[in-house]
């Protein structure tokens, strides 16, 4: 595959993925309007559909297509938006900027936000639900996956060891718990519920696991050293605000050049992981490269 | 059916319910230990299980068992619990006392709040991914019905219309909207569930809908009246609040006395929806006077 033939699927993907997203989600007219506009407001802001696009390739490289991977794309992306919306709030990391925009609660308030998270995570298992996986898995395992890769050991367990760890004394274990948890579960997911939605044979999906859980530390470690680097206009959300509240992080806790070697050789490891696959994962490949290389 | 024959079947109902709620989310020593004690604490803090037993009274109307609907009672009161968490939040409806003890936030802080919230529901669709309904439906249609129902245009819509009616001018459109919403879907939702997992055909599905609409009223018309007149003691949570910050009741509306009405009239209209499962709803029909009589 050349890099032309890359990007001219890569762009339309992401324009597969923004439009399945207008439909993922009542219109703003619906009623209650509110709830309805604060949800397309954090939904459609133009994230950069990473997770979706990976479900996408690993459908392909277990030979499905991307239709089949679109309801479980939305899905991610939805649980994603939910989880960032919550995380934003005063009540958690306490962010204004988002996305490039202010944050849900700036524009709708707190209560609203909270609402708009919790209708957020609550629509990615009815679009879910509604997914036609090409064979051997029903719809239900599908939910079962993005509800364990969410839920109280996966994302959630991220974000708990976040907060908790905050001020504390940086440490190699739980920087990596935090991040596994925090950013690999639902990148995984992505990943897995890709796969299955593909028709991939379960050593195949444990291969886009393995492939996942390097590439979600690749990622978050890359996410780390551009909070350090980059401004909040690149970003498009406050930057520099990991060290000042005193999180741990990859930079803080090896310096930035033992940082940008390790997103390197995670991101290497992730690529091992995808041999299985042969030249049905040079997408997958081509969009490790890329998490590597972004600079926002 | 007798009295006491309906007592025991209760008791028993409600005691499968509180050991299936056990096994519902992870153990208080699974880490991070602290989201799990959140979630248990909320979940596990003896509430009235209205839900779950009229989950399983109507998979047994329709012809399965109370063991048949066990995932979709547990679902179903997951989510309640959830959206009593986030409802008590400081942004939301500010309430320090719940089921007779703090609330998640004045226990474990705003954040851990949220998040244990998110993981409830999250859990829900969990637990209910792995339901084995008798016959005709899977576990995605039930899925798809329990996020209709939870989702913006159901529960959260009934919450979004409480936060803005909120020192408006009372209205009966209004008034009726949040309490369908609010309570009635969830309540109607665990009717269907459990007739879906009994095997209900789609005829016994749409006589449950109609009796849980109306006994949702009835229900909610009931709460406002014992906040109204109901001691915090008694009720386990902090009473004469509707009235304090100008919340839209059906007291404030029609009076203490047109309200008790209305709530006998709701129960009748539920009763007269059971008709087509003749004796079968001998117990929905008991639960439902239950509802109407009770005093917390």
């Amino acid at each position: 595959m050349t890099a032309a033939n890359f990007n001219v699927w890569l762009q339309r993907t992401r324009s597969a993925v923004e439009k399945a997203l207008l439909d993922a989600v009542p219109s703003a007219k619906a009623k209650p309007a509110t709830i309805h506009r604060a949800m397309r407001y954090s939904l459609l802001a133009g994230g950069k559909r990473i997770r979706p696009v990976l479900c996408c390739a690993a459908s392909e490289a277990c030979g499905g297509t991307v239709r089949h991977a679109l309801p479980a794309a939305c899905a991610v992306e939805l649980v994603h938006t939910y989880s960032l919306v919550h995380d934003d709030l005063p009540c958690m990391d306490d962010d204004d900027l988002r996305r490039g925009k202010p944050t849900s609660h700036k524009v709708f308030g707190e209560g609203m936000a909270v609402l708009a998270g919790d209708a957020l995570l609550t629509q990615a298992f009815a679009v879910l639900a509604a997914a036609k996986p090409k064979r051997s898995f029903t719809a239900a395992d599908l939910v079962a996956e993005l509800a364990r890769a969410a839920g109280s050991r996966g994302l959630i367990a991220g974000q708990v060891a976040d907060l908790e760890a905050e001020g504390r004394k940086p440490s190699e274990p739980a920087l990596y718990f935090i991040h596994a948890a925090k950013t690999g579960m639902l990148l995984r997911a992505a990943l897995k519920l890709g796969g299955m939605c593909g028709g991939g044979t379960k050593a195949q999906i444990a291969a886009l696991d393995r492939f996942g859980f390097a590439l979600g530390l690749a990622f978050q470690i890359q996410d780390d050293i551009l909070d350090a680097t980059q401004s909040a206009k690149k970003l498009g959300k406050t930057a520099g605000k990991d060290a000042a509240v005193g999180k741990m992080t990859f930079p803080s806790l090896y310096g930035l050049e033992r940082s940008r070697e390790l997103a390197e050789q995670w991101t290497e490891e992730a690529v091992v992981a995808l041999r299985p696959f042969g030249q049905r994962a040079a997408k997958l490949c081509a969009l490790a490269t890329l998490i590597l290389d972004r600079d926002r």
